[in-house]
């Protein structure tokens, strides 16, 4: 596979073009950015953790029923992926109410939501990615009515295999943000990445509310351990993954 | 009637406790806020303008069919009302792009939307008044599910009235604010206020943006002749209003 020119460069990933137009290259960077990239640094080792827990995860969702981007790791921390036309949709699942949930409807964090939450968030820097209702979605036309209906049941299936996975690890899953593209025959394809980046992940052994995180939220709140964390998470994957082969 | 103790202060009304457990009276202040009470000042007249134009837009739409909490006038500031549990929403309809909609989609200010939209906010000064989706709304227990879908269909026929009535009048209806309380017999009734304090409405004959608000944004946005504007928006509503009569 020879590498062409760089497609698109994100906040914690480098998009190239390969010698396949269908075919992408995802490379994973250690760049940390929260709160809109208004705060920026850096997690040592981030790009190959997240990439090797994507990875497996995705590959666990193919067995699993869910159609994903993944190919396959040409190294630690490249992932190669279909192409697709991302839709400019952030989509969370929710198990537990933490963060913007919490702020803006004074749910306590950790509280257990009755049912999950699947949101939408417009994918927008600009406007700093605001929540989404279903009406707005449709009135900017970033999706389908059958589009919309489809992407809230994968994100269920998700959250359903996620929840069991991550449970499997001693990790509870508070909450996760997707992203979903268009391949060339409009088949609807998880992109994007599932790792601590992406996912608020609690050592469910642990009682502290801070010391339980093993996500960003670490580095959004300068909590420290950073490294560790993602490190701790990355390990727990791999023994489960081993342990099921 | 005698007027018993104060029940409630809010931002531009006052409510009273009557020698009827079924009836309030809603005394309209001069006070004027705005982003969440941060701005504050007063518009002279306006307890009086907005009392008047309320009540003339209840009666309407009692008419329509439209069951309100409107009951009369014992003086030009004041309002007796039945006695409603207000359900902590506020339901803004809106027909054209404006305001929080066009901030937080980038959908220009003035575009005219495909078809009305219903949009439910927490009413939580606290909280800063944050949208809602459906599952969020539901997810608080702020309302049932057929309490929501009662109401939208309330929201979109007051709608289809106001646009009519506000259009005779030589005004366009951009978007309006609503909020209902359930009665005795959990009875759901329109209630709080219908004026320039809770629409958005443009002089239809007036090209300039500026020069054609006739609503609180007036103050919001420190345009100038706020009173001049209240007064004229009265005045179409008694001219219209008589000339039915």
């Amino acid at each position: 596979m020879s590498v062409h020119s760089k497609l698109y460069e994100g906040k914690a990933k480098i998009l190239y073009t390969t010698d396949d137009p269908e075919v992408l290259l995802a490379d994973f960077k250690d760049d940390a950015t929260a709160f809109n990239a208004q705060k920026r640094g850096s997690i040592i080792g981030k790009g190959e953790i997240n990439c090797s827990i994507s990875s497996q995860l995705f590959k666990q969702l193919e067995v699993y029923g869910i159609k994903t981007h993944f190919i396959d790791n040409p190294s630690p921390n490249q992932m190669r992926v279909k192409s697709v036309k991302i839709l400019p949709l952030e989509v969370v699942v929710r198990n537990i109410a933490a963060g913007s949930l919490s702020q803006q409807t004074g749910l306590a964090v950790g509280t257990l939501l009755k049912q999950p939450l699947v949101e939408f968030y417009y994918k927008n820097d600009q406007l700093g990615d605001p929540l989404l209702t279903r009406d707005r979605l449709l009135l900017l036309e970033l999706a389908t009515v059958e589009q919309v209906d489809a992407i809230t049941n994968l994100a269920l299936q998700i959250n359903e295999f996620l929840n069991g996975f991550w449970q499997q690890c001693g990790i509870t899953l508070v909450d996760f943000k997707l992203e979903f593209g268009l391949d060339s025959q409009q088949q609807i394809l998880l992109a994007d990445e599932i790792s601590p980046d992406t996912c608020r992940l609690w050592n469910t052994a642990e009682a502290d509310p801070n010391r339980r995180i093993m996500d960003k939220d670490r580095f959004r709140r300068d909590l420290g351990n950073v490294e560790d964390a993602y490190q701790e998470v990355l390990q727990r994957v791999l023994q489960l993954v081993e342990s099921k082969n």
